[in-house]
């Protein structure tokens, strides 16, 4: 399965189909095990000046941003998950895929 | 499969076992596959700005970023495979945003 498979995995619900969603995924992998508790963890940082980056391109609420932060053999893994408003797609709306 | 097992999922070569590994995935997904063509692509522009961000906290080279462009099923994924330097900075240099 590929990568892009995997994002966007689990459908979503009948309220939301029509809405677009972005996914963002930060993830390190640190070769050496031992430093995870010794560098420093900026991810999450790292992530708000990225959304602020995005809301320059897309318009993006709180309250649509999902967040998920998980650690795994060596991989610290930063996923957001954020469904965009309807008002940012043109106006046509001819056979909704 | 979870997605924090799929990403780095090649096994990298020998020599790059010993450096740490960035990864950064944006993926859009369209609800409305016509609008592919109306919306604008502001995904290499976004990924100039990540850069930018990115470089703030982590020392990276030009020549150790692989970037892939990929459209499928109305998903829209840019992803940047970053190989990070050994001497990285740690020495923070928050800049004042």
């Amino acid at each position: 399965m590929s990568l892009i498979n995997m994002l966007f995995g689990k459908k979503p619900k009948s309220a939301q189909v029509a809405r677009d969603r972005l996914q963002i995924i930060i993830a390190q992998q640190r070769s050496d095990r031992s430093s995870e508790n010794t560098t420093p963890d900026y991810l999450p940082t790292l992530q708000k000046e990225l959304l602020e980056v995005l809301s320059k391109y897309v318009e993006i609420k709180l309250e649509d941003i999902n967040i998920s932060h998980e650690k795994q053999d060596g991989v610290d893994m930063l996923a957001l998950n954020i469904t965009l408003p309807e008002n940012k797609k043109t106006e046509k709306t001819e056979n909704p895929a």
